[in-house]
């Protein structure tokens, strides 16, 4: 599949609802921030430069040994793609919004199943990223390991004896390693012990924030855990430790599922149901009402309420109604008011194929 | 079918949802306040004169004539009734919440369909009640006046020529008629205009209240308006008044449906769609909120935009979920809690049949 065609879809490989404890964790994220020797970081490049690097990037993933090894990766400049393109990256996960903010003199280069990515010149000249459903930090690093260790072999990596990795920004020096989860939280968000874990969490050197909307209110109750520390600490020491909290968190939300279950069973199953019903029949709906009744569905899926929607049918309404992909769909800008219409119109169109028990 | 059955079944003739401007009024009723010569009112009765007055109206309502010409007329005590049993003939409009709340020495007669029903030593001895579908307060009122003659031949009512027919409390002395009619107002509601029609409407010597909850806080936008004098005009004076003004109101509702079906047709759409999808599928709904989603699946009726939903539908589920019927299902009584979920349960059942378009 093509850059040009991943737009079109709403697949990609963490969308597969698949992976370990997909029950709480969403997917697995490992970033890389990698420069090249002798060229000055993104902000301070020429154009000259800014093409140079691309070309070095562009020849380091076209060794035919890479492709072996990861499968194709298909190169792509920015510019080449539509701002509502570019905009779906980003919705889908693949890219940092800031990347695609500016697009002269940046390239893209995607795995076929999206799972590998690697931004050239966003605030290093090489972002490497991995992305993989459910709990999976480890093998989302090796394979991102495997990445950085194929395309070494060709380029001049930026790097100190003492420091490790040199990078654009101070905080991303050393192993220039930004590990994440993302956690679907309905139930530490109902008994409101969300913010208790927020604070916890940066006395372990991790930090937790919102994915959509800020702080506790999270729209959707999805949560990215994320080290905040690149230095000082391995890259394993760095794993090893988001991969232990993490699991409380998981068991946390767990036990917390568990008791509302089990003292409020039909407020929870009411809450669920209503979410599909609302879901299957609104003729408007806004962004964040639908990343709250996606979560409401999900938790659904999770306590085993709604046994004919998938993990994957879920993911895929977090992306399909964002608003750029609906105008995508539309193929022209939309206001507000009618992607609120034509969002309900999607979510409509994906729950008919599921009916509710 | 017998009043024991009565309270079974969710049918009365006022629910068949017929009858002229059906879209805003759901029925038209006429009571007429008689009392007998030679008995004191019934506050002041003895248990002894309680039972005569029965009698008479007994004798009365069994005359072959009054079966040929009205249909057959069942004779019942109210303690023959279970609480349930006398409250469920509450939620039917059948009879007053006063008239079953102290059933000794009451009793109660009724058509086979429910369009008549004569209250026995309520707040006067004869309380003869008249109830049909849509805006008919005329043929309501032709109905009420053919029973009243037909009793009147056995029956020797307290009547003077000065006042017209007393009545135990003054406000109905005269012509002892109240004629009113209930309609479905969202959009005068939802344009808050039915508070300026309130207000109005006592210059008329009419009054409005909402039906369920208070002024113009009324769950489910429905609103009964009945004259409040019944001194000082004729009969015909009244009904002609109160079907005047009634038409008006009719047509300020429609024109408010209009309007905001042109300026508003997708947030209209939304509030009746969302009001089915929460009925479809909510596992508990308290009596307030389902009748408020009960009044916007009537507007979709209305608007044409839920075609296979009838009024009759809508008539039945506003019974249907009332507390008593409930319990009568469950067989037993239920906290509030229970009756919430037994609630939502009904309503799925009955919308499971009437699939949205």
């Amino acid at each position: 599949m093509s850059i040009k065609d991943a737009v079109h879809n709403a697949y990609s490989k963490w969308m597969e609802g698949t992976g370990p404890d997909r029950d709480v964790v969403i997917s697995s994220r490992v970033r890389l921030a990698r420069n090249l020797n002798n060229y000055p970081f993104p902000h301070f490049m020429t154009k000259d430069q800014a093409a140079e690097v691309i070309h070095a990037v562009r020849t380091a993933v076209s060794q035919k040994e890479v492709a072996e090894q990861t499968g194709r990766l298909e190169f792509i400049d920015l510019s080449e793609l539509t701002p509502i393109e570019r905009q779906i990256l980003v919705e889908k996960h693949v890219v940092s919004p800031q990347h695609v903010s500016d697009p002269a003199n940046r390239a893209l280069v995607l795995a076929d199943d999206e799972s590998v990515s690697i931004m050239v010149n966003e605030e290093d000249h090489l972002r490497i990223q991995c992305l993989l459903p459910g709990f999976q930090p480890e093998e989302t690093w090796h394979l991102a390991n495997r990445i950085d260790d194929l395309i070494e072999k060709t380029l001049d990596y930026s790097f100190c004896e003492k420091r490790g990795y040199l990078t654009s920004c101070p905080t991303n020096v050393g192993t220039g390693l930004r590990v994440s989860v993302m956690l679907h939280l309905p139930c530490l968000v109902m008994t409101k012990q969300v913010g208790k874990i927020i604070n916890a969490m940066s006395q372990v050197g991790l930090a937790v924030r919102g994915y959509y909307g800020e702080g506790t209110e999270a729209y959707g109750n999805l949560f990215q855990v994320s080290n905040q520390v690149t230095m000082g600490q391995t890259e394993e020491e760095i794993v090893k430790n988001l991969l232990a909290v993490t699991k409380q968190i998981i068991a946390q939300e767990r036990t917390a599922r568990e008791n509302i279950l089990k003292n409020n069973r039909h407020t929870l199953e009411d809450r669920v149901y209503r979410a599909f019903g609302t879901m299957s029949y609104a003729r408007m709906i806004s962004s964040g009402e639908a990343l709250n009744n996606i979560s409401n569905l999900r938790l659904g899926i999770e306590l085993g309420i709604l046994n004919n929607l998938t993990y994957n049918q879920i993911n895929e309404l977090i992306v399909l109604t964002r608003p750029a992909f609906l105008m995508k769909k539309a193929g022209r800008s939309l206001d507000p008011e009618e992607r609120d219409s034509l969002r309900a119109e999607v979510i409509r169109e994906k729950l008919l194929k599921a009916k509710a028990n």
